[in-house]
């Protein structure tokens, strides 16, 4: 039986980067090595990691006077990170939940943090009634919140620099990067295996810190080298590296967001059609990449029943966060539509048979 | 023709590991997915996690009381995330070049810190004659150092807390673990692709700070979470784990030291023997993993010339670090012998034509 992957992170990627990855672990780029026997510094990696970097500019558009960091320590490390590379005295946050959380925690460790949450009804929307305030060097969101199924679908047009975790959906559709001034994310979701973070921050806005920031943890020192200042994680790269000439392949980020609106309407529908089912997130700020639905409060004793059901009918991944309950579906870009109507043929099924 | 890998890392790993790695991307634990796609919370990595913890533990004799995480962002980060998390007023490091000089450079920005350095050599040897301050927190060394090659044979008998850089002879030889407080490296020698970094932490040195340490660089959080508090790097993980079923299949740590050390005399010999080389490090500090020579003055001009005969016979990787130069010869412990007896015909040969 075929499965159905719907893991939230790490996640399915295209088979074509499998392929891929498998064939340079043999025999990488003709060497007779193994790509994870290779040194960072040979002169076949060093054309991996200029390409990554092409890919990345050309895909998202991204304008001069950014550079494209990869590293280590996942978009979690990134939640301190930041204040301490570019927050003097406050900043401010939207908390969309979890992730976002978290990451108001850590900055808080560097000064004040004004925060807009969505917490009143539990994360089930995004916050659009704020005013930014310019007095704080930055603003901070989660574009995409991966335990709640929450997306911003638009660029924020802020007068203080914003600052986005993209973990889960970062060539999930265009972007405007010039209204950012730092995107970051772990890259297990929509680009490689877990184990490399990107980073694309705006060079003008480092520099300015008066703290101490330990060598790895400053922007600047990454910058300087090319991501080599120490090993990167070069399998997760490499990676990476087919992700994107796969996304190119198949027309850009314009058409990820194509096949991703048909995707995730399929599934929405069902949920908002099937007795059974509903979203638990405002409609119009449903993610595209993580489908959140629990079962209607009057079949609520049928939750395990149809985890069951369905994953023996090959779903895979389909269980809600443990802190969320129910059930969430991830419909990253490789996730082919077939799966979205395997899961969708499952609901009517269950549906009928309850 | 066939490649002779002296990378000094990301290196040579065992076939074995390449290979199950490469099995387990198509198709991790029956599950029908690659490993690359699936969740680091499924039943199956979880697994994974486990079993590394415990060969870690068997094969190092790791005693009770101690926590065996497994990070990202390279030793390098260890040597801001070691002080950050022990380290009250003063510490005692020794500097026997390249990371211990950067690992220095990090822990100043903490506290006091007394050095004894072989600078005046150039870093050719072990600093013997010093005394330890009992008044630090701990004392800090790099066991083999990758970029110079030089290594402590034995371990340190100290009054005080042991931390270690183990990134390039972690499993190379028995270590006792219950000297040291901390023992750290990046993987990419003899453990695993680029990606992870592995942390042997004694429980009760922790937790005394008063300082604020961001989440991620404070190595509760990791203990409390079994790596687990974010997604840990998965492929590496498991590659990890295959390189340590192939170390305890061919007799553990001390059957490693012994092949180390036959390879590694094979290659000094001939280095001594060689009318054209000479080592560049006091004998009795000498590595069994990183094997540094250059040519005798008066060949100095055939350096070029040995570089591409070498290469043109297969020996991949044997270029001085850039700091350094001459050559070095990267013999980790899945080296086969064959390849040392390679560069040795290479030597022999060139030494005839000259």
């Amino acid at each position: 039986m075929k499965s159905h992957n719907f893991y939230a992170g790490p996640s399915i990627l295209p088979e074509f980067a499998v392929e891929e990855t498998v064939k340079a672990i043999q025999n990488f780029a003709g060497t007779g090595l193994s790509l994870m026997s290779v040194s960072h510094r040979s002169k076949e990696f060093i054309a991996v990691m200029d390409e990554v970097q092409e890919l990345f500019k050309e895909l998202l558009k991204i304008p001069n006077g950014y550079s494209i960091l990869f590293l280590g320590g996942g978009a979690s490390t990134q939640f301190a990170m930041v204040p301490m590379n570019i927050m003097s005295k406050k900043a401010f946050y939207l908390d969309t939940g979890a992730w976002s959380t978290k990451a108001v925690k850590e900055a808080k460790a560097f000064g004040e943090v004004e925060v807009v949450t969505s917490k009143d009804k539990d994360f089930t929307y995004i916050p659009k009634d704020y005013t930014i305030p310019t007095d704080a060097d930055f603003m901070h969101i989660t574009s995409n919140n991966t335990v709640r199924g929450t997306a911003f679908h638009t660029d924020i047009d802020s007068p203080i620099p914003v600052v986005a975790d993209m973990s889960s959906d970062i060539f999930s559709r265009p972007i405007d990067v010039s209204k950012y001034a730092i995107i970051y994310g772990g890259a297990q979701k929509n680009l490689a295996p877990s184990g490399v973070t990107f980073v694309i921050v705006k060079d003008s806005i480092l520099g300015k810190m008066e703290r101490h920031i330990p060598t790895m943890l400053n922007y600047e020192t990454h910058i300087k080298k090319d991501s080599m200042f120490n090993t990167p994680p070069v399998v997760p790269i490499f990676a990476a590296l087919q992700t994107l000439k796969w996304i190119k392949k198949n027309g850009g980020v314009e058409a990820m967001q194509k096949m991703n609106i048909e995707k995730s309407d399929l599934l929405y529908n069902e949920i908002d059609r099937n007795k059974l089912f509903r979203g638990t997130v405002a409609k119009e700020d449903r993610s595209l990449m993580n489908i959140c639905f629990v079962m209607k409060d009057e079949y609520k004793e049928l939750e395990g029943g149809f985890l069951k059901f369905a994953t023996e009918k090959g779903m895979v991944g389909i269980k809600g966060h443990r802190s969320v309950g129910g059930f969430r579906a991830s419909t990253y870009n490789a996730l082919p539509k077939e799966s979205v109507e395997a899961l969708i043929a499952a609901m009517k099924e269950f549906e009928k048979i309850n």
